[in-house]
């Protein structure tokens, strides 16, 4: 049942995780999965370069961090390597930002920006999703 | 571009998210997916309750400790709230396990286990994916 408000997510988009070595976690996905990565970026907004696998309709989103000053460098220094964040697909970022301000949910970002492979994205704050940074995925421009 | 090999995953079942507090993280999440949850179950071989929201394909999966002596309430001790693990659909857990056990993968599971919701699952250990704790799930039995 779907009920008013909410980001109006369609799909979980990906799960991103944070690596030390991005070849080597490559390498490692490219087993488990057995499957080729379908996308490479490097993102120096977000501090990171990334390789996608499909996994269905989402992806599997390695993230290796640019620097040790970048919010996944911080990461990997804090935790490890583990999930980073978790990507919801929704049709419209700036009606899905508005929903959690409406419900007094803490964002990263207060308007969407650019993300990678020509999406349109924005970060909401862990504290609105039990511990679970989330970036809010709009596909196409 | 499909390898030999691998666990032969077709969609990311889940993402399940170690919570201190069910009902006040059903509540949140209630808001947040604008959505009511599908499904609600107790494991006690796992030493979880869950409760499931369905986004797509994919579920999140809020899981809540029967103890802290559990895996989740360990988790929940050292880490506090956030991703616990990532679920991968798959048609067959046994062919999955026998893919990693090929490649070296550490395993969790050495069979095969009922999971919830009718499912056939067995976790792999994150070491083989980097850093994350990988549950293999078959939907029927």
């Amino acid at each position: 049942m779907t009920l008013p408000g909410g980001i109006g997510a369609t799909e979980i988009d990906h799960v991103g995780i944070a690596v030390r070595d991005l070849e080597a976690s490559v390498a490692l996905y490219r087993t488990v999965l057995g499957a080729e990565p379908v996308h490479r970026e490097t993102v120096p907004d977000q501090g990171v370069e990334e390789v996608l696998f499909r996994v269905g309709t989402s992806y599997v989103q390695l993230l290796a961090a640019l620097g040790p000053d970048t919010p996944v460098g911080k990461f990997l220094e804090r935790r490890g390597e583990g999930v980073h964040h978790v990507g919801y697909r929704v049709p419209d970022v700036a009606a899905a930002l508005e929903a959690l301000r409406a419900e007094g949910v803490p964002l990263v970002d207060e308007a969407p920006r650019p993300g990678s492979r020509g999406t349109t994205v924005a970060f909401a704050h862990p504290k609105g999703f039990a511990g679970v940074l989330v970036e809010l995925v709009q596909e196409g421009q």
